[in-house]
């Protein structure tokens, strides 16, 4: 296992499962399917160039509630366990993650959902643990009223502590299945979980064993104090939104600093913003191919998508082009910490209306250029060591994606920078993350080494 | 449409996916990876010689509560969802039915991962509505006691509705996607359903389109008073446990009688009961085939697996070998009408707790002999018109599916009675059954043409 330890440490790539991709307007774009949020073979096509670019894995982001005002993608776009599953069963070695929402489901289910998702991959799952944000959401599931953020995050910590006890229902090697002596288990192996907490009690096992990585691997995506605080004490990795140094450096260090806190090392625990890279032959190119993807978007879609992150709040009302008014925290019961992001940007830049929306609709950011400029810029802010790797976010499919395989991964891959095939068939070893030792293994371990040595 | 009114009405085919297959110890058997029930592989190649067989689905039992008690394939298997998505990416037109229990999940999800399926799949998804028999099942959901079986099955007509509603929440041509205008979506046909019944207040819209066969199929499974009514007001398919005439012709009659005074017509609903056919080229090859499969067997485990039934009924305080008792209503909250058929068989014919178990374990049944004879049985209780059609519960997978599509297939299809080619990619297709029209699109049509008429 010391092999790894010299080892200078490589970026890590992903790129978001979102149809059409990231620009509103991309299922209008002449390469798309018009179709694509909900065309299998063109997740597939995705799913086989990221794997073709050996990306670490495909990141499914998730919600449950449209209204008339939601953008295209969202409403009709496949459910994570089933599009990933269908994904895994096409592919060898890409990381399937999907978004499962800790509110208003049931921890066994998403336990077993994922499980079964990683036993069937051969160790390819994770979980992207999210609240809820969207107010609506809790009127699709028997409730008049989105819970508080605060109890969003207090319901969603026990329910990650469940899962990950029913993971661990059964220890590695509990099934024998000797033909010859008849022995198909260890029950010994067998662990109920016998839960009883604030919100949740139960009891376990889990019908289905653990996956030749342990367990799926866990992110979280919540940027506020108490996202930030679960995903230190909880995930394998967090989304970022920070793709500038200094906030990213300190995004990177509070993270770090609160995994410490929690009795974590700093390693144990991984950063991905997004980014959305457009290559061309020259810069003038890139931009042009922008400014291409953006001609489609439509000003009042923008703002519908726009006003998403704020629980549907009417923006309608401001004119168009005067600097928008303050706003007060009319995010504060969403998606918080990038409804703060933005109103942030707005302040201090006195964007009006319209240009706010673009920014959203549209970031242009640092990764719009040749593949040598593009390639510079993921490089650079990687060898601070302030992020971990990013996650892409195409402005359109699958042509953004298959111009970064093509044109900027063997440049990561030359420099060394990006590796040129996988190390590993599970996710957790391609993401160079420990193995998770099951709990009653480690009991069993320990008790046995102090028995040892009080003999 | 109508071309298929003259056709002679086709026996319809349907596997049961389950690992290793129905023999408790088939894990065991030398053809068979012991650890099918988790073998991706194993459930392709299961899958991929029910297609080449042109069979009409595969069908997917589930449950969520294991013991120590539970037999080989209950303690470790896949989730219905992910491994039906799995098998969607590799299959073109075999229908993929899946169990969900509508006791302790939220019908947004289910209505969602079943829509999800049936689009991926472009059209092969079916549900088998399930309300959970195993009293501890309760436990892995923060409940301490199951609810009792007929509020269950309130609680399942509720869900089943709202599913259905949710299903309805777009019309067909709802999404436009003209790339040249512009307009994605007509927004006019998204409805919310709005909800609020006894047990569940679901807003909607769901949040995906239609699939081609309109809404996934629904089965039921429950062969209890009220699991009959449920499956003749709600379902397109019921599982049966008749094989032989008379109980089958009772079953039907019942079942048609019960469809026909909700308003269905009695073609509505397709009978579907279990076999476990075993091939040989002679009548005793396939008698030892039979020993084979259950020389397996430990009869301790035998017992274990009847108990299951009986929530957890402990048998093994009787005799092995003295007739049973006389054991009341043992099973009477949990697989209620499976339990009773046993019951009832074991007083009829005086049974022993080892013959019992045996009968359960390894049913022999009068499909096992020669392609022929076994083609024969399946074809004349077929042409009584008392069955649609067979669901196998091979002894041993990939073996007895195999032997079964090589052989018996060949001779169904030869005499007319089985396809000889899928007569669509959809499952409602193959199945002859209707195309389920929009609830809005039904409403507009009728509103429109009594506009019509009174003008």
């Amino acid at each position: 296992m010391g092999n790894g330890i010299n080892k200078k440490k490589q970026l890590k790539l992903a790129t978001f499962l979102s149809g059409f991709g990231s620009n509103i307007a991309g299922w209008r774009h002449p390469g798309t399917p018009s179709d694509a949020a909900v065309n299998l073979d063109l997740y597939i096509e995705v799913a086989k160039i990221a794997e073709a670019g050996k990306f670490d894995f495909l990141f499914n982001a998730d919600s449950a509630y449209i209204t008339k005002d939601s953008t295209p993608y969202f409403l009709s776009r496949f459910e994570p366990a089933t599009v990933l599953s269908a994904i895994a069963a096409v592919t060898k070695n890409l990381g399937l993650v999907g978004t499962f929402s800790t509110s208003y489901s049931e921890p066994f289910t998403t336990a077993r959902q994922l499980a079964s998702l990683d036993k069937l991959s051969g160790g390819r799952a994770g979980w992207n643990a999210v609240t809820s944000a969207l107010e609506g959401v809790a009127r699709n599931f028997s409730h008049d009223t989105l819970m508080e953020h605060g109890l969003r995050y207090r319901v969603a910590s026990e329910y990650i502590e469940i899962v990950k006890g029913l993971w661990d229902s059964w220890e590695d090697d509990a099934f024998v299945r000797d033909k010859e002596s008849g022995q198909y288990v260890d029950l010994d192996k067998m662990h109920t979980l016998d839960h009883k907490g604030e919100f949740f009690s139960v009891q376990g096992p889990l019908n289905i064993e653990r996956s030749p990585q342990g367990r799926p691997i866990v992110f979280q995506a919540g940027g506020s104090e108490e996202g930030r605080d679960l995903a230190a004490r909880e995930a394998d990795g967090i989304y970022s939104r920070y793709t500038d140094y200094e906030p990213a450096r300190a995004f990177s260090e509070d993270i770090k600093r609160r995994a410490v806190a929690y009795g974590r090392s700093p390693g144990d625990i991984l950063i991905f913003p997004a980014i959305t890279p457009i290559v061309g032959e020259t810069k003038e190119e890139a931009d042009y191919k922008y400014e291409q993807t953006s001609k489609y978007v439509d000003i009042d879609l923008a703002i519908q998508y726009m006003s998403r992150f704020f629980s549907f709040f009417n923006f309608k009302q401001f004119p168009l082009d005067e600097p928008l008014p303050e706003l007060g925290d009319i995010g504060k019961n969403s998606f918080k910490s990038t409804a703060e992001l933005y109103l942030k940007m707005a302040k201090d830049e006195n964007l009006t209306l319209r240009q706010l929306a673009l920014r959203v609709i549209s970031p242009k950011g640092n990764y719009i250029g040749t593949p040598v400029q593009v390639a510079d810029n993921i490089q650079s802010l990687f060898e601070t060591g302030v992020v971990d790797g990013f996650v892409l976010s195409p402005h359109v499919n699958p042509e953004g994606l298959r111009d970064f395989v093509e044109q900027v991964v063997p440049i990561l891959q030359d420099r060394g920078v990006f590796r040129a095939d996988y190390e590993s068939s599970t996710l957790r070893g391609n993401l160079g993350l420990t193995y998770p030792e099951n709990r009653y293994t480690k009991a069993r371990r320990e008790q046995s080494a102090s028995a040892t040595l009080q003999a």
